[in-house]
């Protein structure tokens, strides 16, 4: 399985701390640790670590450069991240399609992500293999930037968890059987003549209307108990009345 | 075609002004309008027009709310957001399949989203139809607000483009509003007392229950009128009793 800690987040002149921290903590979330910064204005900052919220042993162990090559050096595939359309044609990939090919690597790979307002600069996306541009509306393209750490780092949180087969699911309620089902709607249709709402002689539609509404539902055993006592107290009301 | 108008982004106790300007700028990224504040601690503040960062129109329509039942009222689908795992097992969808769920409702859409630190109540929780729970790792599953509106709005985004060419929906059934659902709630809890199957004094686990079920079906205007209709019926059983 490909390995999460093979992924580098690379921030390339950061302004704000707080963004710092914000992608520190979009990262944490998903199961990514490693964060390198390029010429950071302001790191370590108390805002960074504020913004994090507990995703301090991110911050902790972040690396800190000061150009832009040498923070990707070590690694094999690199994906820049652009909200601007280029006049140089640079393959671009969604997102998911990006994390796709991220998780085929099994090697070391930087997703670059650029400064606050200016985003990535030409020479520094010529280091890139291809570009990510996460789908926006036209009028508003510029994500902050740990909300763009966000998509990709749930994007490829999503499909890792698709790629392990095995995961182990917790035990859920016990849904009801078909034929405790049926018991129910058999109980349900005697109550509804009973209290004079249903007309034996031509029951269908209405049944059907509430068969078709509890199926929906996906009925647990419990619930139905929880029914067919309201169906039982309803009927004593009847037989106290006869 | 689906309608991002008709998506409400609903905020309910935020503390921090930066976490609703973030979260208005990563809607409005997305292609979203329409966000609701239930009690905000501080707005308007300086704070989350900076960090809305161009998104004023999103901040300049936003409507705030005293209580969260009032800012969901119109919404015929009402989806929570939550990071913990619950008790109760209401039913828990990925964001991707959410987004799937939303798109194909052609009414009000309220996607809710809860406090920094505390998350949406069980109370309100009780409101929706179902949890949207983002995918993280386990030791650290909590999101930053504005984080988690990014993923969602960015999932929403991305099933709009690929819907884009061929969604042609047919006409739906109107799904009842949240006031409806009230309503029938109010409805069924009277009609349980009357029948001595509901200990007023102890309502709370069985009603609950029971919102939990008939919110998981998503019920349109006229089954609520069929369920309130056995209701009536019930009641009147036991005043013939009487």
């Amino acid at each position: 399985m490909f390995l999460f800690e093979n992924i580098y987040i690379v921030l390339v002149g950061i302004t704000h701390p707080g963004n710092i921290g914000g992608a520190a903590r979009a990262m944490r979330n998903m199961g990514l640790t490693q964060l390198r910064l390029v010429q950071p204005k302001l790191f370590p900052h108390a805002e960074a670590t504020a913004r994090a919220s507990g995703a301090c042993d991110v911050l902790a162990k972040t690396q800190v450069y000061d150009n832009f090559a040498e923070s990707i050096q070590d690694c094999h595939l690199v994906c820049g991240t652009s909200a601007r359309s280029r006049t140089i044609n640079w393959e671009i990939l969604s997102p998911r399609d990006s994390v796709e090919k991220v998780l085929l690597t099994s090697q070391k790979v930087a997703i670059v992500f650029g400064r606050e307002h200016a985003g990535l600069t030409n020479e520094e996306l010529d280091h890139c293999h291809y570009l990510i541009q996460i789908p926006t509306v036209a009028d508003f393209s510029s994500l902050n930037v740990a909300a763009a750490v966000q998509v990709i780092a749930y994007e490829l949180r999503c499909a890792q968890m698709a790629n392990e087969t095995s995961l182990i699911k917790e035990p859920a309620e016990t849904l009801a059987t078909a034929e405790s089902m049926q018991r129910f709607y058999e109980h349900l249709r005697q109550t509804l003549i009973e209290i004079d709402f249903l007309d034996p002689t031509n029951p269908r539609q209405l049944i059907r209307r509430l068969q078709r509404l509890y199926n929906r539902s996906q009925l647990t055993e419990s619930e139905i108990n929880i029914l067919r006592g309201i169906l039982t107290a309803t009927q004593k009301q009847c037989k106290v009345k006869l």
